[in-house]
């Protein structure tokens, strides 16, 4: 095990009807905004929800951030924050508009130009108070320190974290992600799954409790992934998969051990470029990725053929071809293609994709930094 | 799945040479007072550690707090808290210090006559801030809320919680536990299994992560506990119990579940008349706990049989049978007898003990209260 830091003080409400809460949480005096996506939550009650948890603060609101979401939606948002001098944001919604709250919530106190703290690593010295309502299981940013946002003007895709866009509280109402459209379900599935794989497929450091913990993500979220589509409406299920999605990503898995994300840097670089949902991409990745590192990430992709997918591994290339294959097949189990050609992408996807990720410094990912740009060719042309 | 609430900000500082940290966690114009046992941390070198880390600090010591910290000591401690103004106290030692110290904490700061919040739930409305360098893993108490104080004149041993006793931190460092003696790791070992079983061995809710992640704990002590008799200088080995001891009981398991402690609560009685150690009392009540429930424990027995012990539960009733005995035979494993005759008790305890329980109102234990007190009567018995 390696030596680690770990605190994760977001407070998490989970369970059907508790929305409400939020009203004790939140500071009876503050000036909240209500940041949200494309109208979802107008339609399935957590609208109305909320502002009834909020009929005793004063709020304002701000929709529109999308997928993805972008430093210029954001950037509107910070301009309402600092018009009606908000002091805490509330998103409600999944993982793009959380994200998208946390850098409008960084943003509106940095000073000099927001966007370096995106592209070039400026330190976030305080950001606004954050809570989460949160509608879709999948990024686990709800209670983490991380953001991705996106500049619709240069195709950059790019990451922060900082420990003062951490949530104060996030709500988890399973029952509220019923009428989820099945693509998000499947997006979100997909994306805690990969999360997980990225704390867990690298190598032995015998931190053997963080193993069993991501091992028993996986396994949940295999088991219970697609009966998300076969049952929609099994509040177990959905409740299920929403705290996989959490722990996922609240670092606790990944405290001690080594880390790899080569697939979400791809990933990320194919949504940039293509607009390919953030899950879809991995999707297409991971798997090219667990074929080209199966030397390096042998003794773990022998662990998980064993443990998680219970494998025999007497033959071990046979264990590990049949791992790759079923870490296929439970993609497809929760509707997810996984090849470029599903999107009719071909080769020259790779040049281009290659290009990005030399731009943004990306030439040797992984957790023994060993895939090269040449490797990262080799992956997406295998992902054709 | 239940609803739930769920919350933990003690901030952990995993691994060798960490104990350094809390000279930048704790506010440098506090007035500290560092509390510990019976001195064993000056030989170790963890006193010198803490020493060198406060050299910027204004700190006074309180030693002497015994297992099982009784309130007679605690109140002592209250004195000087009083008496030196003191404004952050860092506990340092196992869970008797642990827990001892959170006593003193919330004692220093009550209103009244302080053994009412043990004996009377008195609400604990504020406590002096704390902080933990754990010694030895075992009650999860360096990250909860919870602290079990004993009244040497009285013989009850009694818990209390509040959220206000949570260590803001906790340094735990496995090098520092090769140096227990063999006594106090079988001890921690035993404590933190159980503290899982109380979690997790009562009955299905669908919360498949909850159960995994117990799983996980109980296959990862039963795989390493062990291997800290056989190798007791084995960092990995110590650095996965004692961080398997901190989720046993940080409230992570337990969100969303049922919950017994009837083992508990019948152990607790046995250690304030008899005084044997709170695990050795665990060990003793645990396996006739499960063979008196098995009815109603019987699917999580079969699922705790299965995953955890690899047993073949197609004949149901020799599964838990078996998995019974191998409970038990983990105890031996680590050194843990599990019969009162090993300590020169007979059945004469049944009556006593009973009569305790009648005395504290525990007349309906576990998670379906239906450990009654001839339950409870039956249960010691059996483990004479």
């Amino acid at each position: 095990m390696l030596n680690f830091s770990f605190e994760n003080p977001t407070k998490i409400h989970f369970g059907e009807q508790q929305i409400k809460e939020i009203q004790s949480e939140i500071p009876k005096n503050a000036k909240v905004l209500v940041t949200y996506g494309g109208g979802s939550i107008k339609k399935n009650g957590v609208y109305d929800q909320v502002k009834a948890a909020l009929s005793e603060h004063t709020w304002f609101e701000f929709a529109g951030i999308e997928p993805n979401p972008s430093y210029q939606t954001c950037m509107k948002a910070v301009e309402l924050v600092k018009e009606k001098q908000i002091d805490f944001i509330l998103a409600v919604g999944g993982g793009s508009v959380v994200d998208g709250s946390k850098f409008i919530a960084a943003a509106a106190e940095f000073t000099g130009e927001p966007w370096d703290i995106l592209a070039n690593g400026a330190e976030v010295k305080s950001a606004v108070a954050l809570g989460v309502v949160l509608t879709l299981p999948a990024t686990g940013s709800e209670s983490n320190t991380f953001s991705v946002v996106s500049n619709l003007e240069t195709h950059d895709k790019l990451p922060f974290a900082s420990e003062y866009v951490r949530p104060r509280f996030a709500v988890l109402d399973p029952a509220v992600t019923f009428s989820l459209p099945e693509r998000q379900v499947t997006n979100g599935i997909v994306d805690a799954f990969v999360h997980t794989m990225e704390q867990y497929l690298t190598y032995d450091v015998g931190a053997k409790l963080q193993d069993r913990f991501a091992e028993g993500i996986l396994m949940t979220l295999i088991e219970e992934g697609p009966k998300a589509f076969s049952e929609p409406e099994n509040y177990q299920v959905r409740a299920n998969i929403m705290w996989s999605a959490t722990m996922a990503l609240n670092g606790l898995i990944g405290a001690g051990v080594p880390q790899d994300w080569a697939t979400h840097m791809i990933g990320h670089e194919m949504t940039a470029v293509y607009g390919l949902d953030h899950a879809q991409t991995l999707a297409i990745v991971l798997p090219r990725m667990m074929a080209e590192q199966k030397d390096t990430k042998r003794g773990k992709l022998l662990q998980y053929a064993e443990r998680v997918l219970g494998l025999d591994i007497t033959n071990e290339e046979a264990a590990i071809e049949h791992a790759i294959a079923a870490t296929e097949a439970f993609f497809h189990s929760v509707k997810m293609p996984t090849r470029l050609s599903d999107y009719n992408l071909d080769d020259s996807v790779a040049d281009k994709l290659v290009a990005q990720l030399e731009r943004h410094g990306m030439t040797a990912l992984g957790e023994r930094e060993q895939v090269t740009l040449e490797k990262s060719r080799a992956i997406l042309l295998a992902s054709v």
